[in-house]
């Protein structure tokens, strides 16, 4: 199949590579000229467990991007996502899938002012990756990917997409409930990026502190009510189990969020699309978002200094 | 009159050398070592704004602190408040005149578990000093000093105290809802000192933060609730209007309050007696306060790295 992965940073790549190298036919779309420059260059050069190699992947600025495609994956940061969308007009409008796997909420409405709602498709997924420098990134350990088709179901389509994913390594499965894995994932991020990020320390540091599980309950017990005003069945078991899984050294402690390496690099970061998106949807519904709003307000003041 | 200045911080050292200085027999008292001896071997060294001075003020250690003393001033921080009344029991046996000078919620109340409510003034003075190290303190500017004895009127000795503060030029006066003062200077610390260590940024910087009388009106809106609750009139008005005064930079915008200097240097800071102590009064009768609950959690997660 063609496919066009809008939104190149870690992960867009990571999908990318792993989708040629299962014989698909992949285009990679991004904003950042340097990146795109040095793909088209050199190829992408990836870094696995046990790899090194250049991948001659297809690269393209957003508003150079020429379709058709029969798929359509966006990776792009959710504050991103309308301008993404905007560049891309002219790739959108024939393809037989959209696809957005980006973290945060409001990715769903975005993309439903440019697409139809039966093109598009949401996901979750647990692989991760890190984006070393342009054209670079680093691809190490697993995890399972969830999609699903938001209007309705056309078993051919999800059959050929999921048989896709899996040749190429993605670990993928159709999710009848895939709002509440972007809801988990979202809360998840909004206590780990957003204390890492506010509190300057990796996850491991974060998670030793005395107080982290109470701090990560004041923001993931707003998150539930206002998921429950929106249908999602959302628990605070739900999240706390992932959160203290992390904690463990052994697992990512190591790691800093990305809301973390975004502060220290002076951009903007995801915060309105996680933290900010509960004290939004929460303020409107009148459910008590304090904690949500507060910790909004501290990273907003964070990117201005 | 024979007085002890029990916390002879930059405050304490204030008000001794300016009691000292109008003729009064005056003590300080503290628990840093290298202080007391710094001012025992060459006296208090003392900077305004036109004079350079060695005061010779006795000094001792808390635990060797003997009276009798007719006036015992405390200055000491909220969080050390228990351990100097212990610590200077036989002082405070004889002392006609308790008096707490101390910023934050919580100390009239760690007094009367010591001294008889007979002898306690409680007091706020908006002068300040700064602490330039062991011995030696610059004191510019001036300000108001309210005080109130907290059982009942005895207007002999108020009027002897407001006369004798007076002649030492600490604009003194007998104040007839000091509580107010005291919850309204609370409420000032609790958005300028919290946020100012948070954000790692000194007031003027924190005053041009677009969201910052935002971040401020989280806070004080659950103070005002809680105050309400301790029959305290306070408002967001009266809280807000001090806040946006020092955001001018012409007023104190390059000073960096207290608790960011405690948190530079690694020490404990005043949080439990200001947003904390709105959290725990505000949890206890039901009020919500998850702004400042929150906001102690973090500047404890600070104090802890």
């Amino acid at each position: 199949m063609k496919i066009a992965i809008a939104g190149a940073g870690a992960m867009g790549c990571r999908f990318g590579f792993m989708l040629m190298d299962a014989g698909e036919d992949v285009t990679l779309i991004d904003g950042w000229q340097e990146h795109i420059e040095a793909i088209c260059k050199k190829g992408l050069f990836v870094e696995t467990e046990t790899t090194q190699k250049y991948y001659p992947i297809p690269a393209v600025m957003a508003d150079d991007a020429q379709g058709p495609f029969d798929v359509v994956i966006l990776f792009t940061k959710a504050m991103q996502m309308d301008a993404m969308l905007k560049s891309i007009a002219p790739v959108l409008a024939s393809a037989k899938v959209v696809m957005t796997l980006s973290n945060g909420l409001g990715n769903i409405e975005t993309l439903e002012k440019y697409v139809k709602k039966e093109t598009i498709y949401a996901g979750v997924t647990l692989l991760s990756c890190e984006l070393e420098g342009p054209g670079h990134i680093r691809a190490t350990g697993t995890g399972n990917t969830e999609l699903q088709p938001i209007a309705s179901h056309n078993s051919e389509m999800e059959t050929h997409i999921i048989e896709m994913f899996n040749r190429a390594g993605l670990n993928a499965h159709i999710s009848e409930n895939v709002l509440l894995s972007i809801w988990k994932k979202a809360a998840f991020n909004s206590v780990m990026n957003t204390y890492c990020a506010l509190l300057n320390c990796n996850v491991g540091e974060f998670g030793q502190l005395p107080m982290a599980l109470e701090l990560a309950t004041l923001v993931v017990s707003e998150f539930v009510q206002v998921a429950r005003s929106q249908q999602i069945p959302l628990t605070e078991e739900m999240v706390l189990e992932t959160v203290r899984k992390v904690f463990d050294p052994r697992e990512s402690g190591h790691h800093y969020p990305s809301m973390h390496q975004d502060l220290q690099k002076g951009r903007l970061t995801e915060i309105d699309y996680l933290n900010g998106a509960i004290a939004r949807i929460g303020l409107a519904n009148n459910i008590p978002v304090t904690a949500n709003l507060l910790l909004t307000k501290l990273i907003h003041a964070k990117e201005n200094q």
